[in-house]
C-alpha cells in the first residue's frame, strides 16, 4: 500500500470517527460528560494540521482535516445545546 | 514558520486535547455520554496517521500519533470502567 492509500484509508477513519459520538448526542439529547476543552483544543490543532497538509502539499491531510473540522464543529454545537 | 514547527504545534494540540476529557472522567467517574465506537474507530485511524507518517517519513506525524494513541488506549479503558 503507498503512503496516499494508508493517508486516505487513515483519514476517513479518524474523519467518520466522530460520526457516532454525533449520532449518540443526537440520541439522548446529553453531551454532559464530554469536555468542551478538548473539542476546543482539538479543533485548534486540526486547523493547524490543516495548514501543515497544505504546506507539505499532502492531500490526504488537506482532505481528511477539512471534514474532521466540520464535524467537530457540529459536536461542539451540540456540546454547547446540551450542555 | 515552516512545516516542522506547524506540524509539531499541530501535533501538540490535537495530542493534549485528551487530557482535559482524561481529567474530566476521572473528576466525574462518568463517561456515558462518550461514544466508545467514536474512541474505537479514531484509535485505529491514529494507528494507520503512524503508519503514514513512517512511510512519508515525517517526525511531527509519527510523534504526535504516538502520543495521541497513548491518551485514546486511556479514555478506552476509563469508558470501558465507567461507563
Amino acid at each position: 500500500m503507498d503512503s496516499f492509500t494508508i493517508g486516505i484509508v487513515a483519514g476517513t477513519l479518524t474523519t467518520i470517527s466522530f460520526i457516532p459520538q454525533i449520532i449518540k448526542i443526537y440520541k439522548t439529547k446529553d453531551a454532559k460528560d464530554l469536555s468542551i476543552l478538548m473539542f476546543l483544543i482539538f479543533s485548534l490543532g486540526v486547523l493547524l494540521w490543516l495548514t501543515y497538509g497544505i504546506v507539505i502539499g499532502e492531500l490526504p491531510i488537506i482532505i481528511a482535516n477539512c471534514v474532521t473540522l466540520f464535524f467537530i464543529v457540529v459536536i461542539l454545537a451540540m456540546k454547547i445545546r446540551y450542555r
